[in-house]
């Protein structure tokens, strides 16, 4: 493992325009369409904090607070929170602006874990976070006990 | 609310192709295309048990326990395992399958919250369901501490 | 060609929701939409049948009984009801489901030749298929005939 | 029924690159891509003629004569050949180019039959057309027998 | 430098029917779809030029004269008017048929220049055009007066 | 006319992970892809400047000064420079990172005109703007320049 590199490196922000092919027939956006932006910008932020190709492991519990609609722009932040040997937990924000009135809401909040992959498509180690906001630094020191309740989740879910 | 439906009503079945828009560099399926497919399951799921649009209320962690590769096959499954006044529970449960060996994967199990809208865009009560598996009935007894599983989680990261 | 294998081994389901994107202005679903998912499921169909890749070889006359609209579910069933030396016939039905009143109308049959192709891009052979369902039974029964129809018409357009 | 016009009023042309996302892992384009390429040109063409919206009633036979490979391009011409009170039956061509030896093939030839559609969603009577070319004369006198062999095709597959 | 060849090798034909996942909410299409087609179209010209692939080396500026809205056609043709040792100079007109009066207008007219390249990706050269039309022949002749506006535009934005 | 706002209200941030059906068979993005990336947040910042829906007007020349391949990741900048009374200037810089070695490199610097639409599709008065970098400062005072360049771009070719 390589040293340990500032959180900002892997901070990207992305901005959406939510049109018609996105919504369905009632104008609000489709949650598969807001977890595809999410797993995409999570990817991107991964790509730059690991400088190698990504796999989506996981995706915490994802709420959607308030819904977005035809007009409305979306704006999505992600940066890489905590690291394991392999993994990269992103943290990614998705807020919602209605152009007219300039009102901003919380579209959701969600944790992804990128795993860093070779050319032989095998994980690969990635460089330590050093976090650099109040937030982050909240999100790093609880990474521990996320990855156990996640290691729950899974064996309650019967998963593998 | 009316009368309580089977829950064959809203079983449903996906088969689809992987592409290679797809697909990542490597040939892999993005988990964001993954997502976006269970998304879409869940919802016409959801529609054929509520007759009515619905959208999307959250998805509990999703783990991803095996890739899919350009050529393989995905196919989903869908069914409202659960019913709140006008939320339903809907398990969707994605296997990819290898033409060439015949070889089946789980790749993930999923659980979504769909909540029934109205013409209006409110909340609308939805039917209850009656479970048909084994399987089905297993989950929809434990419907109950998910909820509050859920509402944990939603405190510890102040989703609202 | 090795042994005869059953129709269920290709049988294959599709769900699809008519969005505003698939549509022409008045809100029904564009022909070529629908001939697009019956191809795609007939190759689905065909590639479980050979676990080869497949190429489409033609189609039969498609008539569109109903139309589809916005907010519809299109139901496609393909399954693999006769075979050549390389080539597959494969039957698909396609249903429209209204999902307020539940009630289901015939979208269009059809009939697609598929060919397996080996990793040259030249036809390979294919298993026989031993129809399952009545249904199946008459269409498998039926084979030659059309067959010879399709020879009739490709002469009468000077086809090849 | 207004007076007949020229075929040349709805003689298209399209010219489509192939891309990897139209192709299957062979690099070959998928049958569906081409029968929806088909369907598009024969809208426009028939709305071109009939000055209104138009659905897809059906389409003939299609037999893949030669197929087509990224980097190809892909010429389409359609042209109304004959009309009924409110349906027009369209000739399209489709020719595709290999770039480096500038070499030309049949790919396929098809006769689709679109409806032509008021505001009310309604079939609406269309002009009669005046085949220009000696091809289009040939297929305006044999329309009739296509319509009858069509007829006996929905009856044989029972179609309604 | 091979021998020069005719304008009507790379003259290409393009007829796009507007759908609403091209417009904005006001029914108009996006200029960006417009640019897209505009780039597709020069590239397929350009490529029928040099039998080479290509890629974009600039766009001229740009005016949209008048809109396009959802069931209009844009008639795109687009023709190599002169070439440099690698490059081409592709003009392209785009208009707007309004299907129910029949009335064209002039939606834009550009010139782009298209880089040949070979496998390696690097430029290689061009066989040179003989213009065919006056129109062709007039941008032919002032093609050198484009070529140092150009670079003067590069250099007072210090583009490179 | 409202009073003059911030430059820092319209200035957007989109990042765009290369995938490969945005590119060619060599690999790299299409021109006229980032041309539709370039509109779209061009858009974006003129739609947050207004608070209004926009139409493209025009692009002033686009110089292609390297190219972006799969898996690169472009970073582009929208912020809104000059005002009309209808219309914005929108400068957009388009970068391109290699995300194995974090070069970047300028891919394109462009400038659009988008005029701010009432709902009944005319233009509308947008509010003027106060530029905050260095950078925009220069491009704000330099604006009436380049608008009469245009104008005799648009007499050259005839335009109107
Ligand atoms: C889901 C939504 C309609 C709930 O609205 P609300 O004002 O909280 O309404 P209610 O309190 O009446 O809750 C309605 C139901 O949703 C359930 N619900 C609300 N938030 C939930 C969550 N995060 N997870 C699971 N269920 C949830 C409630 O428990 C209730 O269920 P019940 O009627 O079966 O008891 C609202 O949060 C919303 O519009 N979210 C965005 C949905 C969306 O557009 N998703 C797509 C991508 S953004
Ligand atoms: C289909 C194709 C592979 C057949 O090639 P061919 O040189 O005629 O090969 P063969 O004569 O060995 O025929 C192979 C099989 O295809 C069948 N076939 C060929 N043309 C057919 C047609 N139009 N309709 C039905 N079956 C057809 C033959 O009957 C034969 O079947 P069998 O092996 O079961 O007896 C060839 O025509 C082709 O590549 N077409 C384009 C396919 C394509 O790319 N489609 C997508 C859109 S263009
Ligand atoms: C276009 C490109 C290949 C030119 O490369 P280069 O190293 O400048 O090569 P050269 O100097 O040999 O120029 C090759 C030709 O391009 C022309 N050219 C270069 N930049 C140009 C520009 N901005 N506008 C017009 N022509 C240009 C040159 O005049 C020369 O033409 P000629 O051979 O006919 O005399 C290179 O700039 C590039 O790869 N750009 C990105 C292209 C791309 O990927 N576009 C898609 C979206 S980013
Ligand atoms: C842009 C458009 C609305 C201008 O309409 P118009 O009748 O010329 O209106 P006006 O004369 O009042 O001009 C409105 C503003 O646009 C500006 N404008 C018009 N054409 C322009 C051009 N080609 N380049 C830059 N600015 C232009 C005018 O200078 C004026 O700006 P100002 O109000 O700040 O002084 C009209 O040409 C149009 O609808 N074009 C198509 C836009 C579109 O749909 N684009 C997408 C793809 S086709």
């Amino acid at each position: 493992m390589s040293q340990a590199i500032s959180s900002n490196v892997s901070r990207t922000i992305q901005t959406k325009l939510v049109l018609p092919p996105d919504t369905n027939h009632l104008g609000t956006i489709f949650g598969g369409k807001v977890l595809s932006y999410i797993d995409e910008i999570a990817a991107i932020s991964a790509m730059k904090h690991s400088k190698t190709a990504v796999v989506t492991a996981s995706i915490d519990t994802v709420n959607f607070l308030s819904s977005a609609k035809i007009g409305d722009i979306l704006i999505l932040e992600a940066v890489v929170v905590s690291t394991g040997t392999t993994s990269m937990e992103v943290y990614i924000k998705v807020e919602c602006e209605n152009l007219n009135t300039g009102e901003k809401q919380v579209t959701t909040n969600s944790l992804m874990t990128m795993v860093a992959v070779g050319a032989d498509g095998k994980p690969t180690s990635v460089p330590g976070v050093i976090p650099q906001t109040v937030e982050e630094q909240k999100l790093f020191r609880q990474s521990l006990e996320r990855k156990q309740r996640r290691l729950k989740i899974i064996e309650s879910i019967g998963g593998k």
